[in-house]
């Protein structure tokens, strides 16, 4: 393994879902109940197929977080049915919506003793796709807004996202890291733009954000828990 | 009139929606539709009270932005008709907001010449409470991305998120400038925390951000162009 020069490293940005905190789990649970609504029309397996092919289809002009997914079950719905559907299996669909939204917030192992380690060393920040206000939201309830100097919410996290967010947080890339559990995301455009990319997967991987590659860049690392960004970085 | 000091100002801080480009206009056009959609089962101005407060219902979990919206004229219709309306008029209600995404961007009169003057002397955030996909979109159809340093989202515009918004610019309330169409939500709460708000009044204002109040700050202006702010600061 390359050694890694992360003396520079001056500001530390975490995803939220799925890094910081459970939320794939939710939407699989959603999902699963959504499918229940529209068996007698088609099977779970097709249901979720076509929800997938409709939320990438609405991404342009959705984007991310639970509204747009609100927004595709309903579509989806309709469509599966051939517009047979009733109007109460519409405001079933919104209940679920709404009862995700209100989830709980479960942190994930180590995430907060690493906070803990961390704070006052860097400049923490939660970078993420999802909404504005349901990520502040989350933050807040998790008890962890005190470990973090701000939410920067992106609306794609492309190359060229990263690179108006370093302008914007006014950083080098060498003075940044990224941590996450999306190499798609979270990792690849990150290296590319000569930073660094953590990552720590997760037990469930969204399908939009699935990819097969092995990287090989000495601003990477693979790990098995947060807890070593703190053993790394200090 | 009590004289400004602004020579201390570095950051001027844009609203989007009905301060640079048409929005509200587009709104109400949506609702005029979505209320015949609607008619057998009430008048427009019923449907309009209710549609209002379940807007305002949902602003906790939604926030603002066309999403919420399209939610919302969703919910409205299953409530307004008993759960009787048809599953076509929720796809109609889709299509609606669909079109609202898709609206072009109407530049509001000096507001290029404004930037242009005064773009290099200071630096121009757009500061917006809307979805962020969707205000980037707008602004990047709009032609005045070039003018902008970044794009800040709030999830609203109280003092305490202005308070954020400052600490995460890195400026002190004297150095900051907030132009907006809206006394409620760009010029009071940014006045109070001693920083400067210049109001343009819109023609149309959402029920929401009416407020009546006089104002005698010597951080105000109410101007009746955007013009005038390059009067004023130059």
């Amino acid at each position: 393994m390359k050694s890694l020069i992360t003396s520079k490293i001056k500001v530390i940005a975490f995803d939220a879902d799925d890094t910081l905190w459970e939320n794939e789990q939710y939407f699989r649970e959603t999902e699963a109940r959504f499918c229940s609504l529209l068996e007698d029309f088609m099977p779970a397996h097709s249901i979720n197929r076509e929800l997938y092919a409709i939320e990438i289809k609405n991404l342009f002009w959705y984007g991310y977080g639970i509204k747009s997914f609100m927004l595709s079950m309903i579509e989806t719905a309709i469509k599966v049915s051939d517009g047979k559907i009733g109007v109460l299996a519409i405001d079933r669909i919104m209940q679920l919506g709404n009862e995700l939204l209100a989830k709980p917030v479960l942190l994930l192992e180590g995430v907060e003793e690493t906070l803990k380690t961390i704070e006052g060393k860097f400049k923490l920040v939660v970078a993420t796709k999802g909404d504005l206000l349901d990520q502040e939201r989350k933050l807040e309830k998790s008890g962890l807004a005190k470990y973090f100097h701000h939410v920067e919410i992106v609306s794609e996290k492309r190359e060229s996202d990263y690179k108006k967010l370093l302008k914007h947080l006014d950083v080098l890339p060498e003075e940044f890291l990224m941590v996450g559990n999306s190499i798609k995301s979270d990792i690849l455009p990150v290296l590319n733009l000569g930073a660094f990319g953590f990552h720590i997967p997760y037990h469930i991987t969204w399908e939009h954000e699935k990819i097969d590659i092995e990287i090989d860049n000495p601003n990477f690392r693979e790990l098995q828990s947060i807890r070593e960004v703190a053993e790394i970085l200090l």
